[in-house]
Formats: C-alpha cells, structure tokens, sequence
C-alpha cells in the first residue's frame, strides 16, 4: 500500500530513464516495476510506467511532485502523474437490465481483485437494487424517460459529483451517454462494448455476427468518447462459435467474455497501467 | 480411400435420418461419420454430412446415386452430392509476392496433410517459379499489366481449365477478381484475407488495425463472391499484439496465422466438409 | 421441455443408425441433434447422441423405453438410457473456503444457464452460508474433524439421499473423498481440480506450477474415480502466465479459469452430453 | 544492426536501474528497450534487459564493457553480458526423420525472421540433405548405430566445433544427448517437446496424450539439462483436442505447435531476450 506509480509521456530522446530513476534514487524511492515503450526512438514518443515504493522516501508526496516537475519533468517536456495505491480510486458503475458485468465486478471487488471505493451504481433500472446493496453499495434508479436523457444525466452528474466519483464503468448500460456527460469524464470512462471492435459497433452485436457468420465472436473494452463504440480499446479478447451457435448461445457465451475483458481493463486503469495516446492506448501489464 | 462422403441441404422435417440412413444400410455403405445440423426444427433448414465406406457396396457408383435421387433426394427435396475420396479434388494455387501461404500448402501438400492434386500454381509475379516447380508442380507467370486485368484473366482462365481445375486457393494473391472469373467459380475458389472479418476489410489490414488500436489481429478464410471480402467465412483465428507490435511485427505474426488459417480452410474444402447456405457455412469438423 | 436424449454406447456394426432412427421416426420421435462417434469402424466402439422432442410421441415414455429396449438395445448390444428434458437432474454442490467456483455455478443456475434443481449446498466451512441462502438453497455445515472423515462422510451422505441427489459437484472441495462416498455416484461426481492435468495433481497446484516455471496454467474438470485427481477428464483450459506471475496472481488467473471450466463440464454432465468409456469421455457438444 | 543488449542478473538493491541508465546514458548509448524485473523487490534476485544504440557511443566496444564492469557491475555484484545484433548468433540444428520442425526454422531464417548465421544441420538420417542444401546450409549425416552413440557425438562436437556454433537447435532429434555433451552448451541447447510439460516427459507424448483423454495437447520449448525434458521452459502452447481426435490427428495438429512455439523461442534466444535462473527463465518479450 506504500506504493506509488508515476506515469510519463514525452518526446523521446537520450537520457529520460537515467534522469527519472537517478531522480527516484537520489529521494530513496525504490523502483519495483519499470516499462517503457517508444513509438520510434528517433523523434517518436516515450511512454513510461514506474511503481516504486514511498517508505524509505526523504520528501513529502507534495516535495517530490514539485521537484519532480523543477528537475525533471520540464526538462523533458513531460506529460506526467503520480498515482499513490493508497489513495483508492472513488469508482460508480452505470449498468441497465443484464446484471453479469456488474456482478462481476461486485464479487471481485469484495474478494480484493479490484483495488478502488466504490461508491455507487447507478442503473436505469430498478432490478438491481437488493443485490447490490448487499454489497453495502449505494444504489440509485436513476429512469431514463423517451426525451428525458438531459434530465437522467443531470440527475446521474450529480449522483456522481456528489460521490466524488473518479471513474465511470458501464457495466453493459445501454443507453448513449450525450457529449457533455463523456467530456466530463474524459478517458475515465470505461465501457464493455459485446463485438470484437471495430467489427459490429452498435446495437445488437451478437445478432450482426450471427448474421455474418464468423467463427469467432468477441468483447472489447474501450474508453468512452464521442464517437459511438470509437473510443481508445484497452483489451479485447474472443471466444470461437460455430453454425450451432444460435444468437441467444451467442450470448451465454459473450457474457464470460464480457465479464472478463471487462474486470481487466478496470483492473489496470485502477492500477495505473494505462497511458491513453491519440486514440490508442499503451497498456504496461 | 474408399470413403465416400454424402452431403445433403433440405427442408427440415421429421424422417430424414432414418431414411437417409436406412437407404445407405440397405445398400451395404457404412456410415463411419455422421454430422447434422438444422436451423430451426420447425421449419428451418436441414443439413447433413455423412462419411461412408464403399467397400460393401451393392450398387455400382452411378446406380446408388441414380438410387439415392430416386429413393430419398427427391421425396425430401434435397440439394445433395456425393463426392468420393478416391477422386482428388484438382487444385490451384494463385499467389503474389507474399509465398508463406503457397509455401504452407506446397509443404502440407507434399507430407500428405492436403489430399488433392496440385495442378499448377499461377502468380502475377516470377518469384515463386524454382520453389514450386521443386514441389513437381507447375508454375505459370501470369502479370497483369495496367489495363490489362481482362486479358490476364482470359489467360489464367484458359490455364485453369486446361488443367481441370476444379478448386482454386487465393494464397495472398492481391488482384482482385472480376465478377465473372468469381462466377466461374462459384463457392469453389478460397481466399485468405489478413484480417479478422467484417474488420478491416480493403487494403493494408494490418495498418488498419495498427492505426484502430486492436489488441487482437486476425485472419480469415471465405469463399470468394462478388462482394469483396464479403463471401461466406470458412474460418477464422486471432493472435494477441499489444502497442508494442509495429506494422511490420503484425505482418510477422499475422503470416503464422495467414498459413493456419488458410491451411484448415483448404483441407475442410478437399473434405467437403463445408456447406454454404446464404451467405454463412456450416463446417462438419 | 420436450426434448429427451437417448445416450448409447455399443460394439459398433453397420446399421446402428439406421435402425435407431428408424425407430425413432417410426414413433413420432423427431430428432433434432444427432451426434456419433466410433474409435473405429472395423470392430471399435461406437457411441451416440440424439436428440428428439416428445410431442408427437405415439408412445408413453415407459412404452418407448421398453420397445426400444426390445427392437433395437438388444440386437445391437446396447448400454443405453434416454433422460427428460423436463426432469432436471437433483444437484448438490460441495465446497471448501474460496468461494469462486460455488458463485459461479449459483449466479448461472439463477439466470436459468444450468437446468438442474440445485438441492443443496454442504461445506466443511461455515462462512458460505448466508450467500447460499439468498439463492434459495440450503447450506449444510458438515466440519470434518480430524480423524472425523468417516462420520463426516456419514452425515454427508445423509444429506445426500435425503435429498434425492443425482450429481455432486465439487467446487474447490478441498477434503479427499473415500472410495466408499466415490462408489455411490460413479461418473456423477464432478470435480474442478486446479491444474491442467496430469501435470500438478495433488495439492498446491499454483505453487507447483510456480516451481517449475511453465508458460500457461490450466485447469481441468473431470469425474471423480478411486484415483485422485485421476478419473475421467471432461474438459481443460489454459491461460498465459510468465515469470512476472507470483504464486497469488497465479491463484487470481486461476480462478477465472476454474469458474468456466468447470460451469461447461457442469452444464454438458446435465445437458446428457458425456459419455464414459474406460478412463476417458466422450462430449458431444 | 547497431543495436546492443545488455542482460543482467544480481540481487535487488535500490539504485540499480540509476546506475546503469546513467552509466549508459554518460556514454552515448540511447536506450530503446528496457525491461526489468524483480522476485522480491526485498532481497530477492534482479533481472533487466536493455536495448540500446550504438551509434553516438563514445567508446570503442571493449572499453565499455571494460566500463560497465568497473563502474557498474562490480558494485552490484552483477551477473552480466552485452550481445551486438551485428554479431549474429552461429546455429546448428539437429534433427530426426520428421522434418517440419526443421523446414519452418529454414524458411523463417530465409525471409529474415530469425537473425542468426545457420552453419549446419546434423541429422541421424540422410533424408533432408537436398532440401536443406537449397537453403545454402551445409547437411551433414551423423547416424546412431546401437552403442554407438558415443562416436557419433563425437563427430557432431567436432562439426559443431568446426563450425564455430554456438547455439544447437534441437528440431525433434529424438536422440537423447549425454550429459556430456549437454555439458559442451550449457543453456545453449533448445529443444521442442511435444507434450505440454510437466505432463507426458518421455517417449511418444501424443499417445500418452490420447490414453490419458486430455482436452488440450501442448508443445514445449526448453533448455536441455541433464535431466531429459527437464530443462528450463522458454515457451509453451497448446491446442483443442477431443474424442475425435487420432494419434495420428494429434499428431498433425502438434506439428504445427511444435513448430510455432520452437521457432518463437529460437527467436528470444538469438534476440537475447531469455535469462535463466535456477530452472526456470525470465523471458522479455
């Protein structure tokens, strides 16, 4: 738990690893992970991931942030954030009907999988109520009437405000959220879409494989942006079907997908392991 | 060798196996493998695979199927054929640059996994003669200049019937094929494209799904139709890339998959262990 | 509902089919799955699936069984049995502390994924209890004392009999069962053992695992026999593991694939999907 | 090609990455790759792999390994090596009847995938000479005669040692080397498996796999100890078998694993991407 993450992203060129991990050294911080990826060693960008731990540190969090920033990070011209694995990211999961995901998501919150607070679900319907709060989880039904989404966001911004939420997870919630609730959430929004992306974005997935026909159905879990289904993919994964499978075995079986690539992609945005770039993401598991 | 195999598309009703089963039984074929299939039980389409022996025939070839039309096709209005291991299927082979794909066939060809009989390979490009004819297979350079895509048709055409050809393998072969070199052929010519369909359909998959950020790239084995990459799927599989896969290190995986794919596809094809049935198949396997 | 499978195991000989369908047929029996094997056509074993519905059964289920055990069982030699659709099979789960494997299996029989009548639920340990009864089903605590087995055995299959139970599954049940408590549901008790068999049988399968360093961990369901760990395998899957995984994440991995490998064997064993032949299954799926 | 790699493993202790970035970084060696890892980041073992240029490199080679050793090395008690990708590994592959295993690694060298300098192969069969010697690597025919192992090991140190090799490819050479000759390339011997080890060590692995009923067969890529399939595990992988499944078919279906997986883990090895330690790797890819 004295564990802190830095994350960077800059252009590349000699010297960034000598300077941050002689940095870190020099403030008895001691690396336990390091990855680092660059696009293209001459004039590409440098991304990089370090965790290290804070016990043996000769500054307070606020000293080293501010002579990380003086020393190093200006001199490169970083992008740049510390992460402290003791401050629990605050997380609201939005789901509708289908309950898997967030089921999954509550089991491997209470067995420890899943390192956050997680402060609220919010749904547009009401089934989910018992189980949750079961799980000493805020529950809100928060309807979403034909013309009405304006009014169940702001209702749903300021269940979230009010929570001090960090994250947004849907859990398979299906209604669209508008522009504006997307950018105040920017790349903290994740959701599980049922398609191997980009094949079948939109409605029905399952349904537009089994018209297809392919071999392999699959799940995707992306960042949410304003474009539908578009936005920067953090894992995928698929399961093989066959001309047996009908679309209702389609599903059965995307649900263990779903439930899966889902419960990863929380997992590492709450460890701190993905670096979003342009509309891909680098993920250092 | 003396196996033959039943394939059988009708309307769904009760009966069909027991006849079917009953006719080959009381003409001596052993029924070694049976697969079925049905869209839906009231109402929707039938589909059967049946491997049977040959060697306790009563019938001579033509009279069982003579038979077989007169006793059983016709009272369930079936689509069937009967195809006999004994008789290859003749192939050929149509390649580019890009060999891993015609070098995977040439190899599974010659071990015995591939039970057809390699007529001739045609390619727009002169590489691949010395490697093929090494396999005692004929080589035939067929460019196709600027405008001249009518013409080199006419020519590969004229080789394919010269040979006999009954089946042919786009083994990465980049033209695309007329409308009426596909008619020739129909559901009969087998192409691999590098990418895992509906996504990245086109030109350059691999930097396609490169640019989109996929953390899976595929590929996938269909008969060829008039709409580009959009005939029925055969097969398909994935391998995982993560952003540190260059476009160059997708096409180096990619061809693994490239190879397997394609090789499963062709050998199912020499089996007839494939239905088409609108624009998806049914796969005994 | 309607649906009733005939399983059938027996010397295999030319006919078979034709005269199981043709009985079936004959009945008003419509079959709508049809599966079969045969480790070889000359003087092997030949096993069967079919699937057919009752409603236009010209026969009451007892009249059927007795016909066809005196037109077709008999001539052929046949160990056979058909089970109801609509009797779903008495089910009682058996677990230790981690909690996984019992979850999943209660989440999909609630969503209507296991189409069995889940009777009871025994533990060695107490904590699962209030979980279990929120699902409906009654949770027995059964510790066994050191020294205890055979009294805790005892009462087990007490509770067994008393509830009419066909099947026991074995969700991460951490005490060995006695060959007396084996013999009482041969090839109805279904174990999840934690390690792709044979490699890592016994105990502490991760930790094995971890020691010799392999590059995937599996997990595998099977029948439980004399022989630990030993009987019929059913199904197996994998997932990728490197040196970066410790014992613990290797656990957290291995939970996943303990939840879905074993839901599928549980599901096949109540769908009438395996059949045992000596130390191996065959599944048809 | 002007790239270097530095491999090092010695006991965790804070400051080591500073120390060698900075030392890299002071000498005008820009890294490109960097991957480290840690079994306990108290008091357990280090390992770290770097890539990085040699273009601005201030020093002859042999004076910054002279460097490194003095300044850095000594002071964290490490194990290490620089490799240069200029200096492309000499190979020798030995091989048996079966032949894929050796084809697929001839190829992939031909197309550029595998970056090493193939001086011979060796065989206990005459059969692939024509084929190999196409490729332009020399074939030498070494048979076995019964007790005549020892002499024939002899002559292929001695081809081995003629041909400057310092790496040996086991390409399913089902002769079992004496520890003697193991001794000769310790850690420099690869070998393919047909068993997912653990499971099925030994003769004929595939049929051990079919009597056992498992639903998964494997191949295993591993250093060759004393001690027969025993040997460090670099890379494992498996596909789906059932029932259905022959011998034979497994046998078909391991081919291409067999070849998939040893060529991937030959690749490591020549990019200098695999640590051992104790009997297990670290493999940074």
């Amino acid at each position: 738990m004295d564990e802190a993450r830095l994350l960077i992203t800059c252009p590349d060129r000699p010297g960034i690893v000598a300077a941050v991990s002689g940095f870190l050294y020099a403030h008895g911080a001691n690396i336990t992970e390091l990855q680092q990826h660059s696009t293209d060693p001459e004039g590409g960008t440098f991304f990089m991931r370090l965790a290290f731990t804070l016990r043996h540190l000769d500054l307070s969090r606020p000293a080293l942030e501010r002579a990380f920033r003086e020393v190093v990070a200006e001199r490169f011209a970083m992008a740049w954030r510390i992460a402290y694995a003791s401050e629990r990211k605050r997380v609201a999961v939005l789901v509708s009907k289908p309950a898997h995901a967030l089921l999954e998501l509550l089991w491997r919150y209470r067995v420890g999988e899943l390192p956050m607070d997680l402060r609220l679900v919010i749904s547009n319907h009401p089934h989910h109520r018992e189980e949750v709060e079961r799980f000493g989880v805020a529950y809100h039904h928060v309807p979403v009437a034909a013309g009405g989404k304006e009014e169940a966001e702001e209702r749903m911004l300021a269940l979230l405000e009010a929570g001090g939420v960090e994250v947004v997870v849907l859990a398979r919630y299906m209604q669209v959220l508008s522009p504006r609730f997307v950018a105040r959430y920017p790349m903290r929004i994740l959701n599980i879409h049922h398609s191997f992306l980009p094949a079948f974005a939109g409605a029905d997935p399952y349904r537009q494989a089994h018209e297809r026909g392919v071999k392999l159905i699959g799940a995707t879990a992306h960042y949410v942006t304003e474009e539908l289904d578009g936005g920067p993919i953090i894992e995928q994964d698929v399961v093989r079907v066959s001309h047996r499978h009908s679309v209702a075995e389609m599903r059965r079986l995307g649900r263990e997908l779903e439930r899966t690539v889902l419960a990863r992609a929380v997992r590492w945005h709450l460890e701190d392991r993905i670096l979003v770039h342009g509309n891909k993401t680098v993920v250092f598991v």
